[in-house]
């Protein structure tokens, strides 16, 4: 390949190979060597594709197809630069590459459009340098600004602002647009759903909302021999009768809830010995939010009844909390259409990930498309799409941007 | 106080300050500097009060006071020397101290019995330093060889045979005693029950029997969120669901079956994505081998129903076994008569935990008693029994003697 990828296959591998590892994983995290590297080198495509190409104060990169008009509004496509710890070559990256690659495309055929047709490479949305997700979304949007970095560290100790700054970002002022009529982002789906359902594209209703609890049981530690069952206060005995409902109860909801314990621990955790606490979390998901509050509310008092049955103290915390999204009704039946149109299998359903589009689902007409993963796997080296799924992707978004753009 | 002690609280401080800890812990590990000492003493103590003091060639200490017959049988009285680690003063020690007091309280007042009386200090029952418990009982019940004790090493690398030498033992052929008639043991309970139903003298109709079970339940790992629950092989779930169904299924037995979940792991124990291993430990125990035995075979299969129900792959690995030891009736009706006749409110109970005498049960007549634990707390610096309550186990334990050996 030359300077600059021709196709989408190559493209990914392009992209892949700044922060690239020998296993084939991806290491980007933000304002990182790869991370500029990345940016820097899809900027140089962008002008060579003769789109307006400039980054914002904090490092989003865009690319710009201007319509005719000055005054019009802009239709922006893209998704995020940065990868988790050796993630996969798709996450992100696809959203990126089909943005670019539909608009030299739209560009050659069409020429300039009726509405500013703009690609945006995020700078931040996994959150894995940083304890803090979707920061290049989050600021467009403004729903953060600077003061939501302020104290915030990586591993290393080094500030937000201090490897902001070294990356030649966050010299000026932050000026939040006021020009973006729709978002659309294309991503791979991460989940087994398309594969599962053998459809090609995903058209996604919702972002799930998501809420994330700690739970603490309390007992007291006693020797397993030499305690009768009846004089126990037996925390992990507690906890398996709280997870055990949890499950239970999710059967009772609607499909589309997911729950989850994750993570457990148990003191003192040694084989002859009660235990005298448990700590483990509940990740809820719903697209609905007032399904998912009362699901939450429902497990929390159920939890409060086993606690008192067995004589134990019980903490709950909630420590992560994301609203859901819904995407707009009216983009999805227009991709509906050109899915029937181009024989494309196509199925509706929720994400159960957080992506930039949810933040944008605030300001504006949204929508996300997906793409199969192959075993759902993601972050992973293991990432993978085929290329013939990639494409089918492409082709629904240069078709949806064509009419929204140029047909309109 | 003098060199030695006069009392029995005199006796427990002394004995403790041989590997005691500031905190009022004490850690004396098989062969170690603090134990070679504590034996030493012992003996010592044993020479001053006019009884026949010798080692076996493990390290079990004894004390003799003779039958004027020198043909006559031996009834054995004690416990074990050595502690786990910032184990407490009564643990073990409480069983020697006693018997020592009694021999001389008998010899001073009866004189020579008519069975041999001889009290022992076991090297060792813990098995804290080296992977290997009841080692001073195991020898002398013929149940152990040296054998047992080949590749076994301590956390520092050191083999047992090299401590075992370095403490002056294992140089000479080991002889099993054919003289043991009786062998009689006094303990701290290790447990609430004394305690919780306000009886002051526990006797103990079985050890009980033990199995321990390591199991391990194999899913697959996913995204919390993109993962619909009914694609899901969730090791956790399936874990959760076999120790909630133990607990429950422990409640259809009699109330001497108490099993546990002491130990957890979860893979990979992060909040957001699906467990694909949990292991666990399963201790299960009761003074009848074949109940025990019907109950471990019924949670084993009700595991691999729900690893069947849920697509998971189950191992169930059995890694300790003891086999329940039934003390003897006879004795333990004497000291039901004794109780009685000095009021001292008595309990008939099964000992949870492992003790010496469980290999004796196996070649005489054989008893342990208990007096209260404070709490129900052992194996720590807390350990306590007030002086009344070893006293009164004290006095249990000298008429007993009287009964078996002067007045038969």
């Amino acid at each position: 390949m030359g300077q600059f990828p021709i196709n989408l296959e190559e493209a990914i591998e392009w992209l892949a190979s700044f922060g690239g590892e020998s296993d084939g994983g991806v290491t980007r995290t933000l304002y990182s060597q790869s991370w500029k590297e990345a940016q820097q080198a899809l900027k140089g495509w962008l002008e060579e594709a003769g789109l307006l190409a400039n980054y914002d104060s904090i490092g989003n990169l865009f690319g710009r197809l201007p319509a005719a008009n000055p005054n019009a509004q802009t239709i922006l496509i893209g998704s995020h630069v940065d990868t988790v710890k050796s993630g996969g070559k798709y996450d992100g990256a696809y959203g990126i590459i089909s943005g670019i690659l539909a608009l030299i495309q739209l560009k050659q055929q069409f020429g300039p459009p009726a509405i500013n047709l703009e690609v945006v490479s995020f700078c931040e949305e996994e959150g894995s340098r940083f304890p803090l997700a979707l920061w290049g979304s989050g600021m467009m949007t403004g729903i953060y600004s600077f003061n939501d970095i302020r104290d915030i560290k990586d591993s290393e100790g080094i500030s937000f602002e201090t490897a902001m700054m070294a990356a030649g970002f966050g010299l000026s002022e932050f000026r939040v647009r006021n020009d973006i009529h729709t978002f659309i982002e294309l991503h791979i789906e991460q989940g087994p759903t398309l594969e599962k359902v053998e459809k090609s594209i995903g058209i996604v209703k919702a972002i799930v909302g998501q809420k994330r609890f700690r739970i603490t049981v309390n007992g007291e530690s006693n020797h397993v021999g030499t305690t009768s069952m009846k004089w126990r206060r037996d925390a992990l005995h507690g906890a398996v009768n709280m997870i055990h409902d949890l499950y239970k109860s999710v059967k009772e909801y609607d499909e589309d809830l997911v729950s989850s314990v994750g993570q457990l621990f148990v003191e003192p955790n040694v084989p002859n010995v009660i235990p005298n606490q448990v700590q483990f979390t509940v990740d809820a998901r719903h697209p609905n939010e007032s399904v998912l509050r009362s699901f939450c509310q429902q497990f929390t008092e159920m939890f409060e009844n086993h606690a008192k049955k067995l004589d134990l103290e019980l903490k709950v915390e909630m420590w992560h909390e994301v609203q859901p999204a819904q995407m707009d009704r009216k983009l999805n039946e227009t991709i509906q259409r050109i899915c029937t149109q181009n024989n494309f299998p196509s199925h509706w359903m929720n994400s159960g990930a957080g992506h930039d589009a949810q933040l944008f689902a605030r300001i504006c007409p949204t929508t996300i498309l997906f793409v199969p993963s192959q075993g759902g796997i993601s972050h992973s080296p293991l990432e993978y799409t085929s290329t013939q799924d990639l494409e089918n992707g492409l082709g629904v978004l240069i078709q949806l941007l064509h009419q929204l753009a140029y047909n309109c």
